[in-house]
């Protein structure tokens, strides 16, 4: 396992796994942030990708919590075993509505658990993956989201009312998925031990709109995806 | 138990047990809502609120559900062993620090939930029993930390972006303690079933500062806290 990276400052960043999240960390990791890096066990079908997310953590030598939460309420496919995972929609289906893997406030309940240990730590800002051009149609994805996240915590932390409330950094906002897998590339992100898929079995199903998303982006990058070569080779 | 109640209309209650939440269930109960009363169990050293928690929901006819979450990185008196729970400050001090027992970005983390769980029932509000006149100086108990939070989930959810982003309700939070001692009479909030006290022993330990508040508040109400009367006898 690499060494802890010791940055003057101190960074939290949201790390599910799969392959946006582990490059926005790379990101932070190339600004010399001290890397806190946290991740989620909310009863996601595809927890496999924990898996993935520690790897990865330590790989870029960060310091990395997991937080398991219940949402007894279920409302989507990615935690109701009632909700089928759907096959890739059309790219203009994907712009217009919000699909059954939207889980209601995700990225709220992420991004203030990070919050909270970004106060603890001190940390000048909060990294996040999130994509609002090749995504999933998810409205907690987008740039006007987390400016208003910002400001809730400007108004709503110790941090924020001493005038330190760390920025929301979403460095892969308006970057398309060949753009973040070329930036992935050159950050030397390990991409072969990261987890897209929404289902979770052994190798990646290539059939979810997850797979389908990385895949166009591998492809579109002309890059070769080490993961499905690896999955494709071990069948 | 009294039978649940059936609204027209859905509300998210945020309920620790204490005094304030319990007052602000009945609110939205004397409002005719069809109630969800959300707890959390973080950790903190008074988890016996909790069951003061279901207790209260119960009697007021509502759905109760017990979110269990981990803070692991500490940073407050409420969550952390090794931080004491302060005796009561003067009330100027009050108003201007804040203290130990302050956790970092809590009311997000639960406002988060409380936005899944609304989305999930298509609840028209989120009650909060949040007060900023003899509160203990924490930042996102402050009505423009609020609005801010009604932005982020206007821009931030599914709800939201049709237009019917849940209205984040925080009927106390102008009142003084003794106004919602008196509008808690006025409601019939059974007093003797909350709990407000810091530490968790078999009675309230009335040397921390959320005791101290409460007496103050049925004091100046001149009302008799039940809760203290009893413990009081059974001593």
């Amino acid at each position: 396992m690499p060494a802890l990276r010791t940055g003057l400052r101190s960074a939290v960043i949201l790390l599910s796994g799969g392959l946006d999240s582990a490059v926005a960390l790379y990101l932070a990791r190339e600004q010399d942030y001290r890397l806190h890096a946290l991740s989620f066990d909310y009863g996601q079908r595809h927890c496999r990708e924990l898996k993935s997310a520690e790897a990865v953590a330590d790989e870029a030598g960060a310091i990395w919590r997991a937080v398991k939460i219940s949402l007894p309420w279920g409302g989507s496919a990615l935690t109701d075993e009632k909700v089928a995972v759907p096959t890739p929609r059309p790219a203009e289906k994907m712009r217009q509505e919000i699909p059954v893997t939207y889980v209601p406030a995700r990225n709220t309940i992420f991004l203030s658990f990070a919050a909270s240990w970004a106060e603890v730590v001190g940390a000048g800002a909060i990294f996040i993956g999130a994509n609002s051009i090749d995504f999933s149609g998810y409205p907690d994805c987008r740039p006007e989201y987390f400016e208003h996240f910002h400001e809730l915590i400007r108004a709503g932390t110790r941090a924020g009312t001493l005038g330190r409330a760390p920025e929301i950094a979403a460095p892969l906002v308006n970057m398309t998925k060949a753009d973040i897998v070329r930036e992935g590339q050159r950050l030397g992100v390990p991409f072969e031990i990261t987890w897209s898929c929404y289902r979770g079995g052994e190798a990646p199903c290539e059939n979810c709109e997850a797979c389908a998303l990385r895949a166009r982006g591998f492809e579109e990058a002309g890059i070769a995806d080490p993961l499905v070569t690896r999955s494709v080779a071990s069948r």
